[in-house]
């Protein structure tokens, strides 16, 4: 056992809005992932959806509101909220959600998880 | 509903080894803690125990070996492990626990759940 180093795993890849799963808590994923653009609106309804902004700066639109959130600042998006998370320059994110979430909210469009 | 900025939290307090809860994620308290010198050996029978280091470093002793957590990296420690944090200087964490757990894995002795 050794710790994980989120900046070494994040050196591993370069795909936006791949997350990559770096380890596991109490049933959940522990991912990392790099992000620029717009993702899609989507919701989770089984789990909160916690965002750690490690590098850069991401906004999270949520019906009611823009949550802007920099480095070393967290979210938690509860469950069944909308949102749709947008980065204007590349940002980096540890990511926290209950293990096999799809990433969309939508098996059909989600992007596989991997290991790294 | 905002981005919790997690310097900002650990700059409304001094005291060591008492965790505040600055958060909620899925049944879990999200805490942020200063610590320095050694913490007790302890286990939780029922939740995994995860240390992000903020700012410093950290080992986490564990009855074979110890792991060195230094600033931007994780680990997690399994439900049931003994372990015992120790840092030689003051070190800043992000923890996540599930709700309630005793942060010594008793509650007689454990710090009181504050949140901030």
């Amino acid at each position: 056992m050794k710790a994980i180093d989120l900046a070494a795993k994040l050196a591993t890849f370069t795909e936006l809005w791949q997350p990559r799963v770096v380890g596991a808590f109490n049933g959940h994923d522990i991912l990392v992932a790099k992000v620029q653009g717009e993702f899609v609106w989507h919701r989770h309804e089984e789990t909160d959806d916690l965002f750690l902004v490690l590098a850069g700066r991401i906004t999270i639109r949520l019906r009611d509101g823009d949550i802007s959130v920099g480095p070393g600042e967290l979210f938690v998006v509860p469950r069944g909220v909308e949102h749709c998370p947008v980065a204007v320059e590349e940002a980096h994110l540890l990511l926290l959600e209950r293990r096999g979430t799809p990433n969309t909210g939508d098996p059909a469009t989600a992007a596989p998880r991997r290991e790294i």
